[in-house]
């Protein structure tokens, strides 16, 4: 038996709004955001279609978490806090009300979690597969923001976490066959990424150049560098990849080009080394130096000899 | 041959941010929205699917029109002017890429139209029909947003345009058979709604409750009495339905209870009735009281002879 719309609304959406006076408890044709006056609002918008950005026997909750953190992920790339969201979800008749609870309980675990509330909405019927956008609304302090653009030459590059986990957790969620005590942390981090906010909030005061690793290091670092007029050489030595990961063939493509791991990728000048290393202790998170900003275009690897890599592929293409 | 992801997004989209500072060109992970120190936002959101809230062979352009209308029309409804908006297209692999250029051509004669530009969005890959949501951001002065709640008994009750039309243009782009010079306006009205947007604002000094008619007169009234506290009795004889709208039966279910019309329903005392009507000449729109707000709860209709009159059905329900 599924709930009527307006009661799916009542009891399933408006329990997450209710924190957001902005909602106006989901019963009005819009919300209200007030935003502070030194502040700017940043807005992003992602899309996830189940069985294409998410397997369609994952659990529901972990599906609703990964859409709500990786627009989180984008907030964290521009240095801004979260403040709150509105999410239209795609529902096929045949979609069982349970699961799009449990889909509703992994929004509030999150937004709690990540201090923000669902602000509004849409729900409506779709003969294709479950399929949910997700606008997510931060704020940050005005002319704070960060940007893709602002690398200079001579900058460090860094990289927050690991690399190539959630590529390889996919794989192992494909059939990859990977020693038990092994699978698990790969396929958390593939369906249950860590967005990094207060390391976006921290450099503010620290990075020229942000972006964060959506669709593989190579692939978003070309962004950076096109963003900023500049090149870029990365050690492929240098590249933080978990011991479990350097196990498992193709490991090397997985952390250069594998997507998923919403990692943050910064340029920053060389002054602040140690202002870098003080703020990996205080989060409690790796930053790793994997290369250099350099004039000129592209992107180089150098292999643990020193020698160029090409590798077979740069990312992952949407369409 | 389809562009690949970011040849789209370089040679569509980013067109359609050219005029919004905030958008960084569509290059950053987020888009910056500076809001006025004396006003607040106002976000909604709206999905549309092909096929469910529009016919597989509607013209692409009007499409993407009607998505963008249908938001601007719940600004409208809190008495809010645009901003910007973000979009999330789902594209079906199969779908060519001159149906996409026609849907963006239509987002840039709209926005031109309407005064705003596109901040960001997302496209993926779906194995479903094409399907896209939009997130409109618009403004309002601060506290003067126009809500759902807020009629009070003996308050007029007002609707703009007409209502039906849009209901009676589905069932003839169905198949309905009706004389051909009558068919045209009510396809139009299905496919391009009006949103009212210059009503809105100027409803700010006039109404105390309003909404936007999106699911059928009768159950957008049944929201605005639910949230006011109120209960409300409307004529028959007194809604504004076109000429030739009466001679296609079904037209009384299509007038009190047929979609997608975006007319605005709102409740304002009898002492503004002159204001109104100097507004509806100014805007050169059809304004018309039909009916009153009550105590107590639901919405009763009287026929042209004063009896009540039970609708066989009360509105468009989305699941």
């Amino acid at each position: 038996m599924s709930r009527d719309e307006f009661t799916f609304i009542a009891e399933v959406l408006a329990p997450l709004a209710a924190g957001m006076p902005g909602a106006l408890g989901l019963a009005d044709d819009a919300a209200l955001v007030a935003c502070p006056p030194d502040r700017e609002l940043v807005v992003t918008k992602d899309a996830l279609v189940l069985g294409v950005h998410a397997l369609p026997d994952d659990p529901p909750d972990l599906v609703a978490r990964k859409l709500l953190r990786v627009n989180l992920s984008d907030l964290a790339a521009m240095g801004a806090e979260p403040l709150g969201y509105l999410t239209a979800l795609l529902r096929p008749r045949e979609l069982e009300d349970a699961w799009l609870e449990a889909f509703a309980a992994g929004l509030a675990e999150d937004q709690q979690r990540f201090g923000l509330g669902l602000l509004g909405g849409d729900t409506v019927a779709t003969p294709g597969p479950f399929a949910a956008t997700l606008t997510a609304i931060g704020t940050v302090p005005r002319g704070r923001v960060l940007r893709r653009r602002g690398a200079r030459p001579g900058d460090d590059l860094w990289v927050s976490g690991t690399l190539g986990d959630a590529a390889l957790g996919l794989r192992i969620l494909r059939g990859l066959a990977v020693p038990d005590e092994d699978a698990g942390p790969f396929v958390q981090r593939y369906r249950l990424p860590e967005p990094r906010l207060a390391l976006g909030v921290a450099l503010r005061d620290l990075a020229r150049a942000v972006v964060d690793v959506s669709d593989g290091l190579l692939q978003d670092l070309d962004h950076l560098c096109r963003a900023s007029g500049v090149g870029a050489r990365i050690e492929l030595a240098r590249l933080p990849v978990r011991a479990a990961a350097r196990a498992i063939p193709g490991w090397r493509e997985a952390a250069l080009a594998g997507g998923d791991d919403y990692e943050l990728l910064f340029a920053a000048p060389p002054e602040v080394r140690g202002r870098i290393a003080e703020l990996s202790a205080r989060l409690g998170l790796p930053l790793t130096r994997i290369g250099t900003v350099v004039t000129g275009s592209g992107v180089e690897v150098r292999d643990e000899a020193g020698r160029p890599v090409t590798p077979a592929t740069t990312g992952f293409r949407h369409f």
